[in-house]
C-alpha cells in the first residue's frame, strides 16, 4: 500500500512501478493492473476504476466464468484462517478490522467459521463483501441470505463486491478531489 | 515451489491448497491458477496445462490484447533490477541460473540491460523466454533478433514462452511418468 499519487504521476509510471503501486486494488490479482497499464493515461481516478472493471467483466464467460470466479477465489475468507495466521494483505487487515471482525465474540467466530464453510463448499468459491461498507451484524445476515442464492447469482454479486473494494482502495491510491462516491 | 503431488491428491486439493501449490506456474498470475481448479479433476499434468494455457488463449483479445501483455509484464527482466534485488519467485531465480545468467560478465550485463531496455521501451512490456531451454549465448542471440519484430508477433512469441516456462514448472509440481515432452 503505497501514498497516493497525482494522476499525471501514475500515467507517467513504467509498468513495474504501476504494478507495485495498483497490484492489490483487486485482492492478489495483480495481472489485472498488470494489463490495463497499456490504457493509460487515465484522466482520474473514476476513469482507472472502469479500466479495471472493464478487463473484469470481459473475461471469458461460458456457461462457467472461471476467470471471475478466480478472482473471488483470490480473496481470503473474513476472519478465516489466513487471518488467524496474520498473512492477509495489508488492504484486507485494514477492511476486515474496521467492519469489526478482529474482535468477534467466540460464539460469532465460531458461527463465521461455519458459514464460510457452508458458503465455499456450495459455491467452491469465498464469500465476498465490501467489509468497509458493513459492520460485522450485516455481513453476517449478508452471508445467511447469500447462502440460499444459485451460483450464477453469487459470481454476479461478488464481483460487483470485488469492483466496490477495489474503488475504495483506488481512492487510497490516487489524490482525488470532488468525486462523487459510486457506491 | 512445493514438492511433487500425485494427480489425485491435486483432484482432492481445496482452491487454497491448489493456488498455494500451482499460484506461480504462471509467473505472478496466481489468478489464472484460481480460475482452473474449476476444471478438476484433470487427468494428468499435460490436462491440468492444457487447462492453464486455455485460459491464457481465451483472455480477451481485440486490437489490443491486454490480458495477456498483461501476463508478459507479471515476468522479470532477464537478470534486471528484481535479479539485482534478490527479489525473484524461486522458480525464476533457479531458472535463470540454469541459463547462466547468474554469472555475466560486466560486459555482458551492460548489454543485456540494454537490450532489456529497448525491448520494453518498443513493446511496452519484457523479453520473456524459457531460460531453462536457453543459454546466455542464445538468449542475447533471440532477444537482439527479436527486437525486430511487430508487437503482435512478440506478444504471440511471448505467451509460447510463458506456455513452456509454465510446463517445465508443472513438470516439477506435479507427480508424473512417460509423459513425452511437448516442447
Amino acid at each position: 500500500m503505497g501514498h497516493p499519487k497525482s494522476i499525471n504521476d501514475i500515467n507517467a509510471m513504467d509498468y513495474e512501478d504501476f504494478i507495485s503501486h495498483f497490484g492489490n486494488a483487486i485482492e492478489n490479482c495483480s495481472l489485472i493492473a498488470a494489463a490495463v497499464w497499456r490504457f493509460r493515461p487515465f484522466n482520474d481516478v473514476v476513469h482507472l476504476h472502469e479500466a479495471l472493471c472493464s478487463f473484469v467483466d470481459d473475461l471469458p464467460v461460458s456457461v462457467l466464468s472461471p476467470g471471475q470466479e478466480g478472482i473471488l477465489r483470490s480473496h481470503p475468507d473474513l476472519a478465516g484462517r489466513v487471518a488467524a495466521a496474520g498473512a492477509l494483505t495489508a488492504e484486507s487487515t485494514l477492511e476486515q478490522r474496521s467492519a469489526g471482525l478482529s474482535q468477534l465474540t467466540t460464539e460469532e467466530r465460531v458461527e463465521l467459521t461455519d458459514l464460510n464453510e457452508r458458503y465455499r463448499g456450495k459455491f467452491g468459491f469465498p464469500f465476498v463483501v465490501c467489509a468497509r461498507q458493513n459492520k460485522k451484524n450485516s455481513i453476517f445476515e449478508g452471508l445467511r441470505a447469500r447462502l440460499n442464492n444459485s451460483t450464477e447469482e453469487e459470481v454476479a454479486k461478488g464481483v460487483q463486491e470485488v469492483k466496490k473494494i477495489c474503488y475504495l482502495r483506488l481512492l487510497d491510491l490516487v489524490v482525488h478531489e470532488g468525486i462523487e462516491s459510486k457506491y
